[in-house]
């Protein structure tokens, strides 16, 4: 019998899990559900396209439309999901015309994503407020930008700075505001923040840190946003204060949701109801380190438990084993990235820390464009292992987090991590690998304090 | 009583080795003799000035003088030792006014690194035949260099191809003779060698593999080589056919050679005689995966077993594990890095291996500057371990290659290093990351041998 697979969301987990189902079982009938308009496209693409570093919004389409032919895919755009029945084991869909379908599955998977988190400002409504989660979006800001405007941007996460580049090499004058006392704080350690504000604030962003937006003034359009007692000039306002797992057609279903709003899965992303699998920004994942519960949505991850989701749904045999969070970003010159957890974040779930920071280079001293690159290693003071790293640079950075969450995922020990047997050549690497002279000193202060 | 550490050679390991003894130690007397004219300075750094990407040779001194006062070495530059006497505990040394010097030791480490290997090709003692290992040698090359000439290169390992790029961005016409069948025989398999060379050849660079240069013909100057039937237009040839251990000292002071002709040394670095310890190119390593002798004559090597022996000599404890030769070079747009075993190495320490290999991009597809990047990850067929790694591409190569350094040391595993938990962003990286497709290849290549 052919297996009938269905899957709500079209994008980074839901096209993962459909492929990688179809790649299981040449013969399944896949059904792909989308609300947007657009076939799975890069959402990590948006500000760039804003910037201008990429021509049109269309380039972020991940799979040409002959893709999902020939992965015998049934796409869906403009079609809601209204109602999941678990026991009858269908849904009902509703597409553009008003029309509602009701389509039986024998395994469903629900990659229903995040939705930008919208906090309660007065004037948070008006005309030129804007979130930026889809093209659609993209297009409403893009409309905007224009030289000698200015913007607001609340929030200084990943979206929040990506976005300030974009505005800012347009000739937007930009001011972040973020309510938590320093940027990318989910992210950072405030140490290395205050390396990262530095560089950005070189560029022309003002940053405010540690101060809510009280209010945004204008009469229909926007005039003016409110910080404490200062007033600034506002053409347009970005709200970017991260995103909210989508589950209410999960709680319909009468699915459980974690204490992190985000649905809980097990290892093989099951649900807590049969035959029903759920992947990506929905979901509430498991941090490897504390084996606590928490929230990762990051496209990797949502590419990483479709994957499984979608092997599993087709009758196979995969298993995700939690999430370090490692993630990096790219704004102006500034490459910022980060892997499992921070000395704050650790201290939090109880693990005492020792970290090592070392300012280093990229290249050889002498070699042209050479820069600097700041490296933080931190690790449980207890057991010696490495348990996150933050690292700042204007390259090499991605990379660099990908070798310590693999190090962190293999448990290495700083006493490992010093005695890596890095290669170097002038015009691509240092004699001594930054990363191992932070790790060095960690190791060093790690020794003064057990003696 | 104050230690007498005499170090004899000064570049990467016998400074490596001065500087990690006077951390350990700030009373020793550090005596560093170096037969060359400069303080120690980046050899690696040399084809980089010749092709004008760095402006002066004197820009690859790592050190200012400064540092060898603030360090307090006894610096003897244009020194040369002529003896050792391991009973007596000293050795006899000569400057440049003929003068010889009695010097006595506590420890003595020895650093007297490598020396070219030129093969007895007849004429190759010919003006305008060269090699490349000091700064004089590169000022000899770089007044040859004049746009239009023809230069042969003998041999395509790290230096012969460095050489090519520095001489054809200057103008000249190369040719790079192999004896080998394939460039970069040590570092590569034949068939990422085959794609180097594709890439290398596209920038005009002639390369003849599998032949050697039977002749060098000129009346006094350089006019011609000659490689089997053919003759090629030469105005300078330079030798890049790999360097040797300098063993004469250690061998007189009947310290153990080892099988490939470097010192034998053990984890501390210690000789065979008490009281004399040996770093850098001039000893024998122990490949980490094969337990195997090997020479690894790399800077980074140097660099780390110098401070081992330094440390050592000085007091303290420390270990050199061993090695994987992890190097990487830039050759044109072309970064070539590798680390572990190559398949055909491995067959031949009987391994039997799988490997993937897999063609990805260094950024998103749609991202203005991404690029190709192939990787080969190779893997003990019998325990799937990962015990080697080949990687070429415009960028992020030596990142990589320092990702499966570490992952090699901590015995990763195909199934894990599938599982990385990577970081993605457009203009950085890729969503999925090539050096876990490679292994995703791999792991299903051995899924299919098994059943």
């Amino acid at each position: 019998m052919q297996n009938r697979i269905v899957i709500v969301g079209g994008n980074a987990a839901g096209v993962s899990a459909a492929s990688a189902a179809r790649k299981r079982d040449r013969k399944a009938n896949i059904t792909l559900i989308t609300e947007e308009s657009y076939p799975p496209y890069s959402r990590c693409g948006l500000p760039y396209v804003i910037a201008g570093d990429i021509s049109r919004f269309e380039d972020l389409l991940i799979f040409p439309h002959s893709y999902f032919q020939m992965m015998k895919f049934n796409l869906l755009t403009q079609t809601t999901v209204k109602h999941i029945n678990p026991n009858e084991k269908h849904i009902i869909i509703e597409n553009t015309d008003g029309k509602t379908v009701t389509i039986s599955y024998d395994k469903l998977i629900l990659a229903t994503g995040a939705k930008p988190f919208v906090p309660p400002i007065k004037g948070i409504k008006k005309r030129e407020v804007y979130t930026l989660r889809t093209i659609e979006d993209g297009r409403l800001i893009s409309r905007q930008v224009v030289a000698g405007k200015h913007a607001v941007i609340i929030g200084a996460g990943f979206v929040g700075l990506e976005l300030a580049h974009a505005l800012s090499i347009r000739g937007v004058k930009t001011l972040i505001v973020e309510m938590v006392p320093q940027i990318l704080p989910t992210l950072l350690d405030q140490d290395m923040a205050m390396k990262a504000r530095g560089r950005i604030e070189e560029k022309g962003v003002m940053i405010i840190t540690g101060k809510a937006v009280d209010e945004i003034n204008g009469r229909e359009k926007v005039k003016e946003v409110i910080v404490g007692e200062e007033s600034y000039d506002a053409d347009l306002v970005i709200v970017a204060t991260g995103v909210r797992s989508r589950t209410e057609l999960a709680i319909q279903a009468g699915l459980t949701i974690g204490s992190t709003k985000g649905i809980s899965v097990n290892q093989k992303m099951e649900t807590t109801i049969p035959d029903i699998y759920a992947a990506g920004d929905c979901v509430e994942s498991k941090n490897i380190i504390t084996d606590q519960p928490t929230l990762c949505q990051l496209g990797t991850i949502a590419l990483r438990q479709g994957k499984v989701a979608g092997i599993n749904a087709a009758g196979g045999q995969a298993i995700f084993k939690g999430v370090l969070c490692s993630a990096v970003l790219k704004a102006f010159d500034l490459e910022i990235g980060a892997t499992g957890l921070t000395s704050n974040n650790a201290e939090k779930n109880g693990i005492k820390t020792v970290s090592g920071r070392v300012r280093g280079k990229t290249r050889a001293e002498y070699f042209p464009g050479t820069s600097e690159i700041n490296v933080k290693i931190i690790s449980d003071t207890s057991s010696s292992r490495v348990i996150g790293s933050q690292i700042i640079g204007s390259e090499g950075v991605a990379q660099r987090i990908n070798m310590l969450a693999l190090g962190i995922q293999k448990q290495v020990k700083l006493e490992e991590l010093v005695q890596i047997d890095a290669c170097y050549s002038p015009p691509v690497a240092d004699s001594l690998e930054v990363v191992m002279l932070s790790a060095e000193m960690a190791l060093q202060k790690q020794l003064r304090k057990s003696n």
